[in-house]
């Protein structure tokens, strides 16, 4: 589907984290070279995608989104990885999701023809770019959000010069006050979508769109009061905008859903009163690799809300481990790991200790009991029983609390299977 | 000096994240594009490197290195750019510090002849090539450390294993109770210090080591305190190892000093009580971009303690600066701005909003004031005066606090003049 070659294609040497010392080949080549990385053969630390995790992953999350309805547009921004993304267009996925104009580049090189750029657009070389591409090819369906005056007025003049024969497609974009981006009432989304409706043939209005997971305070109660409210003003500006004839042709798009409440965006259906058909676009990027510590607590709580996802079976399974050595022992208690700041997500949680495996042991054992208590640039302080197992040189694999911020610390990510053979390898775009 | 030719011929393009839509040009050619940050030729978020920042901090450090006999060894993780080494190097630096595997891949295919690995080794694959390389290359100086017998033993036995005909150089590794690796007492170092002196020839006992960054608590005398203890302890290890005649032939090496405290191993030269030559080598690393949030307070402490550094002039500039778009101003006293954590350090502190820039305005205006309350994957939360100047659409450059944490957010990074013109740029290896 996408034009993956030049990255199958591309070299890739031991210049690159995590490629054993001498290897020089093209990443198409590294699944065939037998490495394992329980038998040393990679330098460590190693960030790895578990195959058949990644793969029950994108599965499960098209039956979801078949489950309730919705159309899937995930965030590429977790692994900003064509090779994935195209996994995911493979299993149905609407289009692919971007946050940044540099993200867009990406996504166009590789001929992502549908994105949905969850953010305003203000840079005058992003708008140039997009006005380009919207040009040349027409077949690129592109959306970005709106939420000011001020930004349609950007877009609409630097439209206007560009000449370009289609318009840029909006969504606008639906906040809550304490939030991120995104208006603050719903008179002001009308305001805004008024504005954008005026800037014909040059913008666009296509539809409404919330983010929730910004809105997360202490109190889970008053978190989904507040992503509630949101929904409600969602609907509320759909309905209003399609009364006052503002939308252009098309299917409305309504647009919510990261990757931590994922459950309550196809509530959206009951609660839209609009007379054309609208389409809801759910954009969860993380669930291809889910995690160890924090979207894996979300996950029970959606569980806990929505009964009927217990029909899908299995829940998503993390996916990325973080290999390590033992390097030093220095005190009772204490181990110190070839693993920081550099290597894994130190943002939302530290670390989780998985599993340990030894040079000719069989499969890697379990690891209760340890902790990571905190992460230099290169080293990580790990926490261990008295009982612990662990020894110098001993291999240490981690689970990681958010994705995002593990994926952007490596260039190419090796994939394995159960056994910790390399059988593939991705490359990421950061 | 390096072998930097596959680095300037190297192919960029526009998959690169802060490069310009339709640029395909090989890096040395960026320079001579005319792009300039503030006329919008190139996306941001954008980091980017003073290059008269870069300059005077080389010759600083330089100078002070000189004020002081220390001979200076630069840790690269801050940067892994060989183009910067070979600044570094070309201003007299006696080597490159590293601390990881991958890190040792890299300087030797860009030809770094001297490496102190500021770490343990005990990475199977990564002893291999250590061994490959002594034995392939008999100009290439390579020292690490060592803090148990344990390790001893990992590296004896794969020195003997590999026939290698040179020996592993090892520093004897001085930490301190609640710090990171190291040995925990002057008894337990030596104890080190004999087996690496018995596993001859295949390794060789050159020195002690001790790194102070770690030993830092909140109350700054009881860190000088913890610091001038590891410094007497590193002083009597290395008494110690020579009454014993542990080391080996040349010169002793004595080595500590990051970028926080590096005015104070000078002092082990008073300390210091062998009869045999010794050396004292100083690792920082993150003087070449300082900052403008950290290390930049450590300066202060450092002119404080060590006036001598007057004689210096004008000290260290902050060399990195993040620029971003304002996206939204969704509240009063609210910006969002289109920089994240994939963009700027956020590990010590948020970035410190400098100075903005508007479209047709001269230089960038100071900006103060205001604040970088926190961010997301690719959002910045700015809290801003009521008479704040800023409308969606300028531009906001960031100074950042620690230098490693932005580095290894970009590939590329573009290096520009005083006014912001793009003249070079350096490729990162993270």
């Amino acid at each position: 589907m996408l034009a993956l070659q030049d990255i199958w294609d591309s070299p890739v040497d031991d210049r690159t984290k995590g490629i054993p010392a001498g290897a020089a080949l093209p990443l198409r080549e590294i699944g065939a070279q037998g490495w394992n990385l329980l038998e040393g053969d990679t330098p460590l630390p190693a960030a790895v995608l578990r195959q058949s995790a990644i793969a029950h992953n994108v599965d499960w999350m098209r039956r979801f989104t078949e489950l309730t309805g919705m159309l899937l547009c995930p965030h590429g921004k977790t692994s900003m990885s064509p090779q994935l993304f195209d996994r995911q267009l493979g299993a149905g996925a609407w289009g692919v999701t971007a946050a940044t104009v540099s993200h867009l580049h990406v996504y166009r090189r590789f001929g992502v023809q549908r994105i949905l750029l969850a953010n305003q657009l203000v840079d005058p070389a992003g708008i140039r770019f997009i006005l380009s591409e919207l040009e040349r090819d027409s077949g690129f369906d592109f959306y970005c959000l709106v939420d000011s005056l001020a930004t349609v007025d950007i877009l609409r003049k630097a439209a206007a010069e560009s000449g370009c024969s289609r318009p840029i497609q909006l969504l606008v974009e639906v906040g809550q006050a304490g939030g991120r981006t995104g208006t603050r009432s719903v008179v002001q989304a009308i305001e805004v979508a008024r504005a954008v409706h005026e800037a014909a043939p040059h913008l666009a209005l296509r539809g409404v769109e919330g983010f929730e997971g910004v809105l997360e305070v202490a109190d889970p109660g008053e978190t989904l009061a507040r992503i509630d409210k949101m929904l409600g003003e969602m609907s509320a500006v759909a309905a209003r905008c399609e009364a006052e004839d503002l939308f252009a042709d098309g299917p409305i798009i309504v647009s919510a859903g990261g990757s931590q409440y994922y459950d309550l965006p196809p509530l959206l259906q009951k609660r839209l009163d609009t007379r054309r058909e609208a389409i809801l676009v759910l954009r969860s990027g993380c669930y291809i690799t889910h995690d160890s510590s924090w979207f894996s607590e979300y996950a029970k709580a959606i569980a806990a809300r929505m009964p009927e996802v217990g029909e899908l079976g299995e829940g998503l399974r993390p996916a990325i481990e973080v290999w390590a050595y033992v390097q030093s022992l220095p005190e009772p208690g204490l181990a110190i790991v070839t693993m920081g700041k550099r290597d894994a997500s130190f943002d939302v949680h530290m670390p989780t200790p998985l599993k340990w495996h030894r040079n000719g042991m069989g499969a890697p054992t379990p690891l209760a009991g340890h902790q990571v208590l905190r992460m230099n640039d290169q080293h990580a302080y790990l926490a261990m029983p008295a009982d612990s197992p662990l020894g110098v040189g001993d291999r240490v694999g981690f689970g990681i609390a958010h994705p995002c911020t593990t994926f952007d610390r490596w260039s190419v990510m090796m994939v394995v299977d159960d056994d910790y053979r390399v059988v593939d390898a991705i490359r990421t775009f950061f």
